[in-house]
């Protein structure tokens, strides 16, 4: 299949869908995959359905499904170790965490998976993903499988009609994971109607416990999380950066905007989460108290020694310390304080949270509105030492975030009154290394 | 059962244990009481065989606990009936969780539990363990159940015989949780030969996935953990609190003698872990550098502004924050700095990892060593902002954390060469109110 070796093997891993269709194993994996990159684990999904449609066309018949179709089945193999072998590679060429996107769903199939990874010194984490209900599947082929390429001729009935012969098809040659079984060996997690029901089998190592706890926290139920930065503060004025101001007159207006405008959308039962600094807490003062939770882990970057100084003051002080951070701010840490990826690890065990939540405003500060969005984004894991310590997230501006099935769609939603500009842009000297 | 009505019921819980005997619910429950009290969440456990020994005295026949004695039946409801409303009443006291350790192991009981708990509008949360390795409970009950009382005038083998009867009647009226069953709306999870399996079902709210993390994290092998400071520092010797400074003379002298002595303990696997300050770096830096991993979370506690200043220094030009500190040093927050409490919340998702380790040598700083040494000394919850940051750790000295059933053993192991004494006592005057 692919004979190189892989280098640091252990610290890499297959992430393997299993499931029949339309079970959202496709959303999963995005959400794995956004989550993980986020954090700069590099992670890349290998979907089958695209293979299959590259090499073959869109347009297979429900019937090249069929166990029994001798030539549908090798063909469905050889795209399979085809996508293996681009993960495998994509592995040895410095990839952390490949999915492998895909029913994976008999176990022969999976015992092929296991032998190769195990060759090239890689272990294999399954997820499963079991639905048994008929209303859940069919709203997710209408919603999802009508776009498919191979659909695009045909009238939302046949569509219907031919996915779900397509799932019996699957159902033929179904094994689902099981402990006690020849598969007792196997690392893999099974999660029951998303959320509901979750069942872990020997979870091995820091990473797999990571996407363990990370999937545990995932729903999709509809919702929105607004993200607001607080009013403008004193040191917004004067252009320092860091300390614990308060808020100053346009700020305070803000607070009444924001009040008002998450009020019109009308969502009784919105939770609020502000930093533990005061210009945050001032800008939630007019929320019931009651839905109001401080986190100190959503404090802004901490500027340490240069906490209080203006950009202007650094300049002209700290000429060497401005240089480094220009040309590398994501990865630049103030001394005895934090850089960009320092806030973005600090925040991981918060975003287990708010994947769980419903409708939630998050009330923080620029570079942590930054480290969110970012996730939000899903910016590619390559990018995001460009791009996220640019993003602009103005002051008086509501983000309404809401995930959706293909990721996140974001409006901004500019409340007023004016405030002054804290954004500064990219440079063009910054080239930033790892 | 208890009249009162619980406020802020919704914020409390009650875990209840379920599972045959010698199947480490104790244990479990020991731990999980530990870890929530550390974040300062308060937790009472409630025993049903303290009660039973309590109200009955300690020797009961194997035969109480059959199920067809209807006597032993009506005495075992009354113990679980009084003993969960102690808990209520704790809950009531301003309790947040009581956990139920007892078998729990019928329908019936956990229902009667679930419907008095509704009544006062508090939910349960169900931990079942199941262990199917005959030897591993022949152990349990060698080890754990030679020294109840109810033993104490008997020999191994007739203790081991008696305890196994009694097992084998509570397996006559055992139910295990099920997701399909009557209990379908429990909210549980049920562990699998500790660490293996694990299932979960309904999990629900911010507390209770912290307690499934945490649980899923517990292991009890043997091992032992490694507390240390970093070597001497330059501040350390100028009584400099904060910054990033670098060993003295005396410190490099430590790192040798740290890592001889690790050398000898023979533990082939033993994983190092330092913060992301130069002054642990380099304690570590004999190590081979494939076993190190550093973390910003076990930094020094951050001393915000005050960062680089002596104690005489504070004490002199800011009286009033250091009378503030040291009236209330656990809660006291440097101006845009962390108090104690904030190192505690921010070490929480490493020390689920730490939990996750084998064999491990720790080398952090003075506030962190104390923050991870409150957890392991389980100091109770109402005795940590007073004890914890008050607690000696003394540098270029090694504490050997060995947990055990009950606890851990904690040995204190100077390697010298001297240092400066860097521990501030408790002041009189310091009555820490929350
Ligand atoms: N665990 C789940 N169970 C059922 N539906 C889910 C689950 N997770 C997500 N969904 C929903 O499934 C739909 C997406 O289906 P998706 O394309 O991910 O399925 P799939 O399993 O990848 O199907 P296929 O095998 O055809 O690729 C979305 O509507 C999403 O909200
Ligand atoms: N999940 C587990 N399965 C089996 N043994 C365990 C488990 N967790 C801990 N142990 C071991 O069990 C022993 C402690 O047993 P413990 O007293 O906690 O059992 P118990 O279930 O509370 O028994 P009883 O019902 O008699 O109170 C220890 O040796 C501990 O290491
Ligand atoms: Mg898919
Ligand atoms: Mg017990």
């Amino acid at each position: 299949l692919f004979e190189g070796k892989i280098e640091n093997a252990s610290n890499k891993l297959v992430v393997g869908l299993v499931g029949l269709p339309a079970r959202g194993k496709s959303f999963l994996a995005r959400k794995l995959a956004y989550y993980l990159n986020w954090m700069e684990i590099q992670t890349t999904i290998f979907n089958h359905g695209e293979y299959r449609r590259c090499l073959l066309g869109s347009r297979q018949p429900a019937s090249f499904y069929d166990p029994d179709n001798t030539d549908g089945v090798k063909t469905r193999l050889s795209v399979a170790r085809l996508a293996l072998k681009d993960l495998l590679k994509y592995l040895n060429d410095g990839g952390q965490v490949g999915i492998m996107d895909a029913t994976n769903s008999s176990l022969r199939r999976r015992q092929m998976i296991e032998k190769e990874c195990a060759r090239h010194g890689v272990s294999v984490f399954w997820v499963e993903s079991i639905c048994d209900r008929e209303s859940v599947i069919d709203d997710n082929i209408m919603k999802v499988k009508m776009k498919l390429p191979e659909y695009s001729h045909m009238t939302p009935e046949d569509i219907l009609e031919d996915f779900k012969k397509r799932i019996e098809f699957y159902k033929k040659a179904y094994t689902s994971l099981d402990s006690t079984s020849t598969e007792s060996n196997a690392s893999f997690m099974k999660i029951y109607n998303l959320g509901n029901d979750f069942l872990i089998h020997k979870p091995q190592g820091t990473l797999v416990m990571r996407i363990v706890r990370f999937l545990m926290s995932v729903h999709n139920r509809p919702r929105s999380i607004y993200l607001s930065r607080h009013g403008e503060s004193t040191y917004n004025k004067h252009g320092k950066i860091g300390g614990d101001a308060g808020l100053t007159e346009s700020g305070y207006k803000y607070s009444v905007a924001l009040k008002k405008y998450i009020e019109k959308q009308g969502l009784e039962d919105i939770k609020v989460w502000t930093s533990s600094l005061q210009r945050t807490i001032q800008t939630a003062a007019l929320f019931d108290n009651a839905r109001v939770r401080t986190f100190k882990v959503l404090d802004e970057l901490n500027a340490g020694e240069l906490d209080g100084c203006t950009y202007e003051e650094i300049k002209v002080n700290r000429p060497e310390l401005y240089e480094l951070r220009s040309k590398n701010k994501y990865y630049y840490r103030y001394p005895c304080g934090e850089s960009y990826k320092d806030v973005v690890s600090r925040l991981e065990p918060l975003l287990l949270e708010l994947e769980r939540e419903g409708d939630l405003l998050v009330i923080a500060h620029q570079a942590v509105c930054r480290c969110l969005l970012a996730y939000f984004k899903c910016i590619p894991q390559d990018q995001l030492s460009k791009e996220l310590p640019y993003l602009e997230v103005p002051l008086h501006t509501v983000l309404k975030v809401t995930p959706g099935i293909f990721g996140c769609k974001i409006e901004e939603i500019m409340l007023g009154p004016d405030a002054v500009n804290t954004h500064h842009g990219r440079p063009d000297s910054a080239t930033p290394p790892k």
